[in-house]
This record gives C-alpha cells, structure tokens and sequence, in this order.
C-alpha cells in the first residue's frame, strides 16, 4: 500500500502540468500523487517525460489506461487525422481531443477519493489554450460542482478540491515560475509529435516557444534534444 | 467505420440500463450505440449481459477498458473489501465505487461527440439508488454544465444531451416499463456476485427482487438461471 498523498496532479509530461506539479509539491506535506494517461494518444514521449518529471519529485507515477483511439474524433488520437502545422487559426483545432480533461478529472476525481487525496490540480491554461473548451474556468467551476454533488466525499464532507492555478497565466508566467521553482523543463516534452526532436511547427510547439521567448528564457529542452 | 447513431446508451447489462436502452431504441430511428464499461468490477457476468442485450437490440456495444482496481475504493473493485450481505443500511455502502457514474458520463460524452451521437442516456435511479450520490438529480444537472461548457460540442452549438429517464423511477415503474417495452430482461444481470446463479442477497439482489414484486412480476432472469 502506498502512503497517502494529499494532493493529486494530473501529469501530462509537458510544461504546463510539470509546473502545475512544481506549485503542488511546494506546497505538500508528502510528495503529490500524479496520474498520466496513456489514452491512445500519437507517441509515448510524453509519457516517458511524465514518468520522468514524477521521478525527479519522488512521486508515485500511476499511469491510466484508456484506449481513446477507439473512438477517435481527433488529430491526436486518430492517425487518419493530420496534426496542423501551420499555426494556430481560429476555432477549435483538430487536436482537440473529445472531452479528454472531463474524462482526466473524472478518473482523477475517483481516485482521488480511493486514495483520500484532498485535491484534484490540473494545469489547463486559458491563455494560451490554442481554443480548447476544456481549459477554460467555467469548465473547472462545473466540475467543482460535479465533485460537491456527485461523490461520497463531496455528500458527506469536504468535496475533493480541483485546483487549476495556471488558468489564467501566460505562457510565459508559466516558464518563470517553473524557472523560479527549479521545476525541471528539460525533462518535459510538449510537441504533439514523437520526435527524437520537437518538430517546432505544431501549436504546442509554436506556444512553448512563444512562451519561452517571452519570458526571455532558453528552453532546457531544446539544448538538452540537441546533445542527444 | 460504423453508421451514425444518434444516441449512445450506457449498458452494464442491469435491469435499468437496459430499460434504459429500450426506450431509447423505441424512440430512435436507427439502433442506439451502446457503451459498457469493463472497470476491473469482480465479475464479467455483467459484461456478457449487456452484449447479449445489445445484439437482442441489433446494436453495436462498443466496450471500453479501464481498470479502476488499480486503485480501489470499492467492494466492487477491490477484492480485499467484502460485498454487503444483510441488506441496505444507511449511508453510502461499501459497493459505491468511487466517482464510477462521473467516469461513465465523461467517456460517454467524449465517444458521443467523437461519433456525432446526439445524446447519452445513463440509467440512474435516485428512488432504489441505495445510497449513491452520482445516482441524484442533481449530479445529471452538474454533467449537463459539464457537457454545456466544456465540449466543443457544447460550445459551437447543441450541447450533447444528457438524458436519465429512469431517474425518478421506482424498481416496481422500471419493471413496468421494461415488460410493456419487451425489454428482453431475461438477459439482464443485477447481482454484485459473479454467479452461476444471482446470489439473492446483496443489496442489487435484494433491490431487483422487490421491484420484481411490487410489479406483481416474475423475474424472467431467475427462471432462465433455474434451467441452467
């Protein structure tokens, strides 16, 4: 059995989850538990660089299986589906992924309570968040409802707490408090592609840099993918 | 790739999902698409049911995996926590699994917007629910903001539709309906226990049978198990 956490992090293995991990294990008592989602998604890069970034906190990795290339519906999970690379446009891109963060939070939010975890975090960013309405705070103020009314702890208690302290923040705020928490960025890995290198032309790419160039820092990432 | 279905119903192969089904497939015009959740629950009896039930509708059960035993919370789950035996007690019991309805709906949303299913339709019962939360009126009210606000679905137009027809129901109504309808509830599963036969006295058990009774009803699944 594992000793309990107080906090649960959903960890994707990028930028903006590894920060948001960064805030909750500042903040802990006990390393932070984070959940990754192997979810049929294009590569697993991401989710080495998830196992990675939870490594360097001393936290457990609970990786959840959910096969969402099942149903597809999205340039990430579907290979018939092309990722853009032309930039971000209007509209809500093809890489949206059919209700992936309602999907994160509820698993999150089962285990959370399996585990007498106290809080949800979750790094969506309604900045920078390429069109997606899953990211956006009217989105978590519903789930904060969905846990108060839908789930023995929320009914008999204190509801599990859903935490998204990035969702107003730039990228480039993002890449200063990981830089201020020693967060460690070389490890984390944002492109919607498998690499060995970051391709540099999808949104995800063209925002990290943005961010990184806003904040007037060198992504540790970049340097680190040239020395392999 | 399959044909658009209209609606997706969620089936484990209970009484009241498949009443569920069966008013949906009344009122559709092509067969709705079914979804059944393999959990890591204790048995697969459940799962054989609601494939038997979808066949009998002529429609396609799409199963989706994911193992919540990996982290536990339930006697359903977790085969170090025993299933209650001497009948409903106060509270919320030891059968609830954590967040599960939160888990089915969010997965439900995401595969109806990926195959432009206009609607999900979840068999909750508030009246029998036995003590679970995200078995409440206002748990589907919190989902249909989920649905509203953080679905591009939701966002670009008509959000999907939750729909709980059963939710104000008694076990002696869902009995009524499922025989006027020809619901084939011989080929239903209620039992928490894998079988051969439904155990009679968990709380599934106990509840089934006094609907059963109530509707002045034989259980057609008991006679079936008899000739076994």
């Amino acid at each position: 059995m594992n000793p309990r956490s107080a906090d649960l992090v959903i960890l994707s293995g990028g930028l903006d989850s590894t920060v948001c991990l960064a805030l909750a294990a500042r903040d802990a008592r006990t390393p932070p538990l984070t959940v990754t989602f192997d979810y049929g998604q294009r590569h697993r890069r991401e989710l080495d660089s998830a196992a990675s970034v939870a490594r360097w906190y001393g936290a457990e990795n609970l990786v959840v299986e959910l096969d969402a290339s099942k149903w597809g519906g999205s340039a990430l999970t579907d290979p018939s589906v092309e990722v853009p690379s032309t930039g971000p446009s209007d509209g809500i891109p093809a890489t949206y992924v059919p209700a992936r963060n309602i999907i994160f939070l509820a698993v999150a939010l089962g285990i959370a309570e399996a585990r007498q975890a106290d809080a949800v975090h979750i790094g969506v960013n309604a900045v920078d968040y390429s069109g997606y309405p899953d990211c956006r705070p009217e989105f978590i103020e519903a789930f904060r409802l969905v846990a108060a009314v839908g789930q023995k702890r929320g009914v008999e208690g204190r509801p599990v707490e859903v935490v998204a302290p990035l969702i107003e923040a730039s990228k480039a705020d993002i890449v200063r408090q990981g830089v201020e928490l020693g967060a460690p960025l070389e490890l984390t890995w944002s492109c919607y592609l498998p690499g060995p290198r970051p391709c540099g032309t999808c949104d995800a790419c063209r925002l990290r840099a943005a961010g990184f160039a806003a904040a007037g820092v060198d992504d540790p990432a970049l340097a680190g993918a040239d020395d392999r």
